[in-house]
């Protein structure tokens, strides 16, 4: 049970097993199974049920899925069942968003410091976060030994910022800006692009 | 090579060999292998050639995949060889970060109005649009023909606003509330979630 021997793809599903399962209980279900767990993803069954079992017994046969156990256990494989730090790197209006953005809790991360280069919103608040010098971030990140960020820069400076954090000990990165990033191995990239999103939906669309 | 017939799993991982590609293009590369082109997303060669190999015969034995062509074909089965036009409810900070976001360019979606329900915001612009009321949305959306929409309410708004755009015709939600929204069968909703990407990360930190 170590990142050598469960394949990436598995991984990243975890944590959308994970979201729809916290869906579940949010509307007061107590119980699931890998069939309507796999309704709820868009995964079959049969995969949900191997890619759990990759890491123990979690269900019973016929009765399925504790989800508040599976929950647990899954945050437990994830390592969210800690809070993460996470520095925002890109005060514009995303930037802004993400500082402000409420579904991060329970979710295992705390946005902790937002930088921006520019001189007339250093200084300034974002509710309770005030803007600090992108020229101070590589020591800042360093010394409160955050490991995650959040790049909302523009594409033209996004690989300048990623070598920064990575120069700072960031091994997490995710990248909201419309460019892909290089980093060295240890270093994790995810992109979120809302572009993706919506061509995983024209194809059913006439 | 319709919808009934290929699963939602295999179109949800075409944009992503898509992005992937048109990254590979944008460095100048003109032909990829699965291996490849697997290495960037983090999905084995085999499951790639078994997905694409579903809708015909686009790479050669030996000589791996023109870039370029598979990107046609990749446009072409996900229908974003054509421009689609999206609604954004909610013109908060993220509204506006999506109004303006570069990241649209020849992927196949264009911006095309923005609505909020402030009256503060009303009339105003987010670069070349106006903000338009959420009270005439349903009218408009359904008589521009707009299919997609990108919603970005506060959770607590969400559903309300999601059975607007349903009775407007929306055939696609991309939904970045914090928040499950039901909608009826032949409508898609998809969600932009930072805490999912990051939960992606963390198994692999200390």
């Amino acid at each position: 049970m170590n990142a050598d021997k469960i394949p990436d793809i598995i991984i990243g599903r975890l944590p959308v097993y994970l979201r729809a399962l916290q869906r579940m209980s949010e509307k007061g279900m107590k119980t699931t199974s890998s069939q309507e767990l796999g309704e709820h993803v868009g995964i079959s069954a049969a995969q949900i049920r191997k890619d759990i079992s990759q890491f123990g017994e979690f269900g019973k046969q016929g009765t399925g899925y504790s989800i508040p156990f599976l929950m647990d256990k899954l945050r437990e494989i994830l390592k969210v069942n800690r809070m993460w730090d996470v520095a925002i790197v890109g005060a514009g209006e995303l930037g802004h968003a993400l500082a402000r953005y409420q579904g991060f809790t329970n979710r295992g991360f705390r946005v902790v410091m937002v930088f921006d280069n520019d001189p007339s919103k250093i200084g300034h608040k974002i509710g309770e976060f005030t803007i600090e010098d992108t020229s101070k971030m590589v020591e800042r990140i360093r010394s409160a030994k955050v490991k995650m960020a959040m790049v909302t820069v523009p594409a033209s400076v996004a690989q300048a910022v990623a070598d920064k954090l990575v120069q700072a000990g960031v091994k997490a990165i995710l990248n909201y800006a419309p460019t892909s990033i290089n980093v060295p191995a240890g270093v994790h990239v995810q992109y979120i692009d809302p572009a993706t999103h919506l061509q995983r939906m024209t194809y059913y669309l006439d």
